[in-house]
């Protein structure tokens, strides 16, 4: 009961990893918007795996129009996207069946389904994601009509961290050149050295994403319940592998001094704005017209190639575990477009009413 | 649009600062349920200001029913409770009309709603965590009586942060007679002295608490939109002044390879354990019967008796704004008990079905 | 967990009939808008009991706020309001603990709940509906200031109809001097006399309800699930002692040909209207312009002075029952302003993005 | 924003008449739980046009299973099924686009949506009903492992109704057999005639479709907003041509008195039953063990082939229109399994925990 977000651009998506398709329904779309379903595509591809420092599965993942757009404009009705699942190799799974994986939802899948699709991880894979990506690009492409800009970018992984200021443009420029997602080009040659490191060890690491969403204008999000840390948080935290998530100062505000968080305000162009940005851009739950800055931790990748202590959970004995197949040796470097989606995926949410009004 | 929380628990709050009253509505009560007043009662004191360490507001905080129980026991309607507002000094907040208090909502709120009861922050006050405190006490007092319990405790103030292993017995025995709700009792002493130094400058300081959910089953939560992290940090973010939240390993995650962070499963009477908990408790969004273990970065608070540099936004014109009134010096404080019931209203939520069905 | 409506305009209802108070939470409220509490007051007054034709119980009603109001203004915080239980007389409830009333929430509450305040009906007392009225009004209130108005009338008492056409000038000049509600005077006095007459017998009378919505634009309601006609009935159905609903031409449209019951469009002063109104004013589930009307079923009151086969649930074997207590001897006369006030609340909600939009 | 129904078991339906597909995608299911494909092919056969008495469209409407179905049982991830769109003509569609069809949502879907797919009503259709009886089918399914049943028939077309005493017997043999799923065969007789007729003028005719749920426990459903008569309301108007709906008495009990109307209590093989059934199985909203009896009216269809006076909303100048395309005489035939499986998830939704704990 918990594959359906938002209130006004509301996402339902449905999909497992080995099973017939991945996809989502978009309910809240307005209609008459034009809809470029290469912009979609290209979100989608930057999320795919292939290449060396991710998963060898190689899936098309071309996406399909079930309903919701006629002649290149959307209906009113909801808008369903769909991929297929090709490259399915679900033999590797059948040894997990019984002895689930250390890190990995197989254990908690077991007790909470009994049975359930446990090829690839199921409902619980990363792949679902997919999902979000093609919900959120279709988000950010109105965001972007509206002005609205969502940037991910790696900032750690491992012990590696950029340390040097990087701006919006460094982001937009690096990234996509960086093999690894990171805006500092130095810094990124570093991190795919301890990605390759990880992996030769049969290893995976973890990383820190940064996301700034740039535009957002004053007074969108609410008191209480629907801050705005709130429903980014939530959304967030639905993709596999997050361990953490701060706004603005973040865990670094438990050392400071209310003076110095305190961000003054100041007057340019006729616009109020901070001189620091430790909110974060967000003030009692509402935008303040500042960018809204957080950073996600991600852990590193569960499916390692190392022999693992688990248990057999019929014989209910302790255990080895050797896995196979092919993972991603670090999840924060695809993190990046998943994060930027479902980012656009919650603004969309919150500013809807505003778009529509804009209509 | 974001005063109710919850989906078989439900809570509904209302009330502002300075208003008539703080209350809450909870939906989803179980009928003939015993509810004993003086364990609610006993949760809004904890959260209660007064003393050297919070706010010198001076308010009863006496909870009073006005629905759902009779006879001491609950009757299947929503059950509403509120305490009423008595210690109102609204002088103070006239100053702040036009100018916007930095680090705090008065902008955002001017913004978004341009008629808001600005005295003493309205909605946007810390003191409506009480309504939080109501409702959580009534699932608190409901979860203990099915074996789980809920610990929180302050971890950092400043710089000054616990080192050694803290048990739940510390927590249960230490936190109640530290005056900064810290389990090593030797810290507390210095977190104190870090707290009045704050204070004896006009200043603030900011914390991190911890928080400890024992005793959930096996199975609890749901994988993406409702995974235990999306839903907790949903409600955590609700609480004014919450920075970041970290589950497990959390930040840490991202300098951690996979083998390190991999939770190896044994077996212990019985029961599947895991020997570290980088996981806090959870994967793939479901509790994995280990403790959830969560922790929250909380910023200094925002009211301090220092000049700032604010603006005019009638004139809109800079200008500098020194604050009086009754604040907390250090928020973390008194979000310990915010945070504990808090986190009670979710896990109730998520585990109101087993219950129900216990019966 | 029923006990909120609304998606927009979201209302939250407690408390039970011989509790302490009766109340509503409402969500959504605008800023800054004006709120006369004598308007509200006076659609509490139109429900209140006393008089010859309904319940002698004696109930002052009086409005008092708890939240979301502040200098006569809406604050964006939610709006509680509540009324206090004064003339409660539980005695004559003793007796239905063990033997359900026939026709009555009393067998369905034990089953549900084991637990419940069976005083007056607890939570299924017609009493709550005060709940919504006080919402309702808040809304109405709302809705007049956008030119939006909504009249109910008592069309059929038992075998007593009204027969002639009766226009929204009708209804808003003699419901108020009609003692049963009734828009066309002749008739009402007949009504009365069949009121009175199954009074006396100590019995009770059914009756239908009419309601028009006028001035809502087009546009307004969705396709499929939350069509006007879903949400419309979705509330109705929430007051006690409906037995069916229908808009337009209803169950009369069964023995209709098309041609007969499309309703053709023509042109007035530059707007689209239709020459009959068989769809009353709804269209796949959307507005069209045209007055939105419904009739609504209500059964006789459950709570009658005869002696009536029952069972005693405790020693399960039959037996016999004679009521006591106040009643309402038709409960369509009191329906009237609820089945008003509940659809300003449906309404409201549908029409709250229009509203803001407004502003 | 109106394209998800239910809390439990959730569907969210898609697709719009002559686009890609019609879809459902349901939240909510067990895992585990055995699927038989061909029993929700069964009713979608049931629902399929073509035949004298219905449209000509031939779709093979053959389902497909998208995702949470793995070796023939539900894995606990949500079960997306669809239906292809196949024989599409559109090209009637084309002289409405501007000028909207007397009865249809053309006119209001203009004034929302502005663009939307006007072929063949898009979302607007009886053919999205696919989706829902797709949904439904497989809650009825489940519901019948549960000893739930739900039975729908024609109890009247045009002035031709059903008089005699129908058991449930009866609508389990006959509605198969009859050409109007009517259960009383000679009376089915003179309804298709009468059909006929409609058809044979280019006309259509309304009729009324009953509908019993049997072996739903006592104790189902809530009070005030989830009243059974709430959501199953809100669920059968989201039906396209619903214009009234009754439970019980229904409208009959306007003219009833309460001594009548009351079912008395009395208890057979240790159960309490009531003598008669007026409350149609629901008190205070909540199941009370008796079958639960709702009447639907269903208007004549929209679609004729007559010569109607209309608008055209380009030139805002008054016109006539003469349809063409291949439509049903007498929608409330096709409503029979709509209805069906349309209250097979209201009654899945409501009961979904008690399923659930049966585990």
């Amino acid at each position: 009961m918990s594959f359906t977000f938002g209130k006004n651009f509301r996402v339902t998506v449905f999909g497992e990893s080995h099973g017939d398709s991945i996809g989502v329904v978009v309910e809240g779309s307005l209609s008459g918007m034009k809809i470029d379903l290469s912009f979609i595509q290209k979100e989608l591809d930057r999320r795919k795996p292939g290449g060396v420092f991710t998963s060898r599965r190689k899936e098309r993942d071309k996406v399909e129009i079930l309903s919701g757009i006629f002649n290149g404009k959307t209906t009113g009705a909801p808008v369903t996207m769909r991929i297929k699942n090709e490259d399915i190799d679900s033999e590797p799974y059948d040894m997990i069946k019984d002895t689930p994986r250390p890190g990995h939802a197989d254990l908690t899948a077991h007790y909470k389904y009994g049975f359930y699709d446990h090829r690839g991880g199921g409902i619980f894979s990363g792949r679902v994601t997919a999902a979000i990506v093609m919900a959120g690009a279709l988000a950010k492409e109105i965001l972007l009509q509206n002005e609205i800009k969502i940037l991910a970018h790696v900032i750690q992984i491992g012990d590696i961290r950029v340390s040097k200021e990087i701006s919006d443009e460094d982001i937009e420029r690096n990234v996509p050149i960086s093999n690894v997602n990171c805006a500092d080009l130095d810094v990124s040659k570093r991190m795919e050295e301890e990605v390759l490191r990880a992996k030769k060890d049969g290893d995976s690491v973890g990383g820190i994403v940064e996301c700034r969403v740039i535009g957002v204008p004053i007074g969108i999000g609410d008191p209480i319940f629907d801050s705005i840390e709130s429903v980014l948080s939530h959304m967030i935290f639905s993709i596999p592998g997050v361990k953490g998530i701060e706004f603005g100062s973040g865990f670094s505000s438990a050392s400071m001094k209310g003076f110095q968080h305190n961000d003054p305000f100041f007057i340019r162009n006729g616009k109020i704005l901070t001189l620091t940005n430790n909110s974060g851009g967000i003030l009692g739950g509402i935008s303040n017209g500042m960018p809204i800055v957080f950073r996600v931790a991600m852990k590193p990748t569960s499916s390692i190639m190392k022999k693992q202590r688990t248990v057999n959970i019929k014989k209910m004995e302790e255990c080895e575990i050797y896995l196979r197949g092919r993972h991603d040796p670090c999840i924060a470097i695809r993190a990046v477009p998943v994060i930027e989606n479902a980012a656009s995926i919650v603004i969309a949410d919150l500013i809807w009413d505003k778009i529509y009004k804009s209509l």
